[in-house]
This record gives C-alpha cells, sequence and structure tokens, in this order.
C-alpha cells in the first residue's frame, strides 16, 4: 500500500524562518511513499477522485458567499514537471472550477506595471481553485540571476511577496506553494528526451541549455526566496520531483490535504424545498 | 459497437439559411450511436483520448505561430447539461489549453460595454481550446424573452453576432457551436432530483420554476437565433440531450471531427538537433 502514513503537510514543509540548502534534499526520494511506482500511481487516481468531490463543495460554498479559495503556486528549474503536475494532478478536476494561469516573459503591457499587477489579475475567486505555472516568484528568481532589475528593487520583491501574500490569505486563500526539485542530471536526461522525440521538438529550446551553465545561481536564488517568503500561513513545501509518479503523488496529496483542513460545506437550501416540489408537480 | 457511422458535423448541423422547428426534435434521440449507453460511454472515452492528443499537437502548433483555435459554444435550457458537458468531455483534455468562461448575468462593468465586449475579452488564444459556458447567444435570448433591451437593439444583435463570428472564423476560429436541446419533462426530472439530493441543492433557484412558464417563448427566441446566426463557416449543431450519455458522445465527436480536419500537426525544430545534444552531452 502507498496510503500516505503521515501528513504530508508535515513532511514536506520547508522550515519557516530557517536555512535551506538544497543540495541537502535528494531530489529522487519518495517520502512518505511506502510502495513503488505503480501503487503510488494508483493512489494518486484516488487522491484525484477525492479532490474533485472537495472541489465541488469548495465550488458550491463560494456560490453561497463563501469566499475560500486554493491557489497552487508551481516553480521549478525547466523540465521539473510543472507542466505535467497540470496535466496529471489538476486534470482530475472539473476545469470549470480552475483557474490556470502561465506565466512567461511580461509582456509590454504587463512591464508597464508592478511585477504583482499580472499576478493580482490572476487570481482565482471564490470557490475556485487556481494554479500557477510559474509565479510572482519569478521576479526574484530569473530576474536576480539574470540581472533584469537593480539588486535594491529586486531585495524589496522579497517584503512585497510576503505582504502580498499575506494580504491573500487574510482574504481566505489557501496557498499551496511547490517547489519541484530535480537534479541537474535528470534535466539533461529530460532534455535529451526532448531532442530523441520529433513530437517533443517544440518544448525545447536551445536556451534551455545556456540556462544550464547558470543552475548554481539559480538553486542560490532559489534558497533565497525559499528562506525570505515563507510563513506560517503560506509556507513552500519541496517536492523531490525526479520521478513524475511521486511528484504527481505528492502534489496530490498536499492539495487533498489542505482541502480536507478547508472541509468545504454544500450550502444549505435557502428555499421551501416542499414548495418547489409541489410547484415543480404541478399542484399549485 | 457504438462507433460513429457518418461525420456527426453533417449529422447534427441545422440547416443554414432555413426554418427550424425545435419541436420537431426528438430530444431523446441518439443519432449516430449503434449501442446502447455502456458502449457508447466507453466510445466518448476514447474519444476523450483521442481528443487530448489532438489538443497537444494544436497546443504545440500554436507555439510556432499557427493562430488556429477552437472555441465550443454551448448552449441550452437550464439543466440542459452545459456544466455535465464541461465535466466530462472537457474533463479528457489538458487544463492548460483550456480557457473556460461561464457567462452570467452581465457585472456592472459589463453592462458599461457591448453586450461583445465580455466576450472578446473572453476567447481562446491560439493553440487553445475555449469553451463558453453560455455566451453572446444571451443577449438575443434570455434579453429577448424577458425585454431587456429595446426591440430594435436586439434585432441588430443578430446580424452583429454574424459579423463577430465571421471575423472569428476569418481569424483561425474554428467555432463549435451546440444547442443542448431537451424536453420540459426532462427537465422537471432533473430540477426534482436536484431537490431529492442535498448535495444539489445549491444547484437549485426557484427562479427555474418562474422560467418554465416561459418555455415556449424561449423555444422560439432559440429558433430566431439558431435561424439568424446560421452561417456555413458557423454553423448550429443541435444535440438531443435528454440522455446525458449521448449527449457527451456527441459532444466529444463533434469536437473531434473538426480537430481532424483541423489537422494540427509538430512543428519542426526550428535549431540544430545534433548541435544541442552535443552541447548536452558535454561533447562541446
Amino acid at each position: 500500500m502507498t496510503e500516505r502514513t503521515q501528513d504530508p503537510r508535515e513532511l514536506l514543509r520547508l522550515p519557516v524562518g530557517g536555512r535551506t540548502d538544497l543540495a541537502g534534499y535528494d531530489t529522487r526520494s519518495t517520502p512518505g511513499v511506502l510502495g513503488g511506482k505503480s501503487a503510488t500511481v494508483a493512489a494518486t487516481a484516488r487522491a484525484g477522485k477525492r479532490l474533485a468531490g472537495l472541489q465541488e463543495r469548495l465550488w458550491a460554498a463560494g456560490t453561497a458567499g463563501d469566499r475560500r479559495r486554493v491557489l497552487l503556486v508551481l516553480q521549478g528549474m525547466d523540465t521539473s514537471g510543472k507542466g505535467g503536475t497540470v496535466k496529471h494532478v489538476i486534470g482530475w478536476l472539473n476545469p470549470s472550477g480552475c483557474r490556470i494561469r502561465a506565466f512567461g516573459a511580461p509582456t509590454e503591457e504587463e512591464r508597464q506595471h508592478d511585477f504583482l499587477w499580472r499576478v493580482r489579475r490572476s487570481l482565482p475567486r471564490p470557490g475556485e481553485i487556481g494554479i500557477f505555472d510559474r509565479s510572482h516568484y519569478e521576479d526574484v528568481l530569473i530576474a536576480r540571476v539574470r540581472r533584469l532589475a537593480p539588486a535594491a528593487e529586486i531585495d524589496s520583491r522579497y517584503w512585497r511577496i510576503n505582504d502580498f501574500e499575506r494580504s491573500l490569505t487574510d482574504d481566505g486563500v489557501t496557498l499551496v506553494k511547490c517547489f519541484l526539485h530535480i537534479s541537474p542530471d535528470e534535466q539533461r536526461r529530460r532534455l535529451l528526451r526532448r531532442l530523441d522525440r520529433p513530437d517533443k521538438h517544440w518544448k525545447f529550446s536551445p536556451g534551455d541549455i545556456d540556462d544550464r551553465a547558470r543552475w548554481p545561481a539559480y538553486q542560490k536564488a532559489y534558497e533565497i526566496a525559499l528562506e525570505r517568503c515563507s510563513a506560517p500561513a503560506a509556507p513552500w513545501y519541496l517536492i523531490p520531483a525526479d520521478r513524475k509518479w511521486y511528484r504527481d503523488w505528492a502534489v496530490a496529496h498536499l492539495l487533498l490535504a489542505h482541502l480536507e483542513a478547508l472541509d468545504p460545506r454544500y450550502p444549505e437550501a435557502d428555499f421551501d424545498l416542499a414548495e418547489s416540489r409541489a410547484r415543480l408537480l404541478g399542484r399549485r
């Protein structure tokens, strides 16, 4: 059996207020699962079905004024599996209740605003599950590594992110921030696979190789972001992501644990059931 | 076997430029399927997997400049299954490539603009599959039945819709407009079921019963819209929708036929494969 043996939130949460040394985490490890791949894939499917049920409750509660919602933030190096997670985990949900946004390089319009502007416009509405494939964290990751903004500006962004996320959690948003952690060797394997398959060439850009030379700088930028932008109400989770089946299991169970804690309820009828039934049956 | 026996586009398309008499269509019929429910559900699942493959090609082509995209428009009376279609058909797709929008009563901001404004802002981007749960057609349906705008204004909307849809198809949008056709008896059964189940109460509003008294006016408004807003490049499809398993089969196969006709292709690599491979392997 690969059922979780303990709360995945406890298992995967990075220390809040402590140091983060990414090299100290084994990207091939599978914390929380006891079985192998096929049993874990089956467990993820079971979790997916439970997620869909909880999602419907969250949505239903939202129609009756419950402002709560969930925002899954996916970050990680190229090929770490952000898109795959959306496909294989979010794919279990009802697409009507999901608000998915992938953040690429800012557009002309987006560059004319504060870095949080485009993020604010993409937030989930009450009852929804929002998914960010990359996020405002890019503005302290690639922006730091590539020096896309002055150092003082970037330094100010960490606390602006903290303020922003605090305003979200105060407003009923449950933040689930996942860092998908892969090794440079695994990235090489995945990039080579993209080269080997004509149906994967479109996912490849030679620029992906250039970025590999900046691997240590990215890891350092991640460590700083994960350290500075963890709060008790908005911690980071580190997902060992060299094994895709584990990554999907972990994100699915993290979402599940958060939704179970929210425990959304179907709203009570605010109308007279018997009267509506009689009217429908033509009895009045 | 419930494989389709002929092109579902031919089978379900309403006549372009002809009269539409909704009472002449059997809402319980299942045109195009030979088997029963379970064989049809299995056929829909097979279609769903093929849809996902074609969706990935469409998306991939979009990353290389192909502007084509698909827009599924779902219309129908309350309980006709617009939401269920999204869940059970669109649920097969990769949610990242779907842009779903449900249109309710216009907001304050939306009312300050032309009726097409909110629709234009919700269109799929190149490579995406857009889904409208209700649409700009509400502005000639409920708006006509409830006289929400002057008659002359509503009359002008039909050709403005035609102009708008023509601009979309000229710009690479494949429109798939589906009218989910149910009978008033089936609607009563579905509303009663919502009353019987506490987990369905949130979907019910006593106003749904009031609207039943306007059934003939709505059918007439639909007939006018289906007649006036059919074009060779943007026809309407009538889906008999009393049987949910048939409705899902029909919409899935309509989408599939359109995507197969588009025949999107994975783009060719625009970089040197051998050089990238050598660089990744550290040979240069």
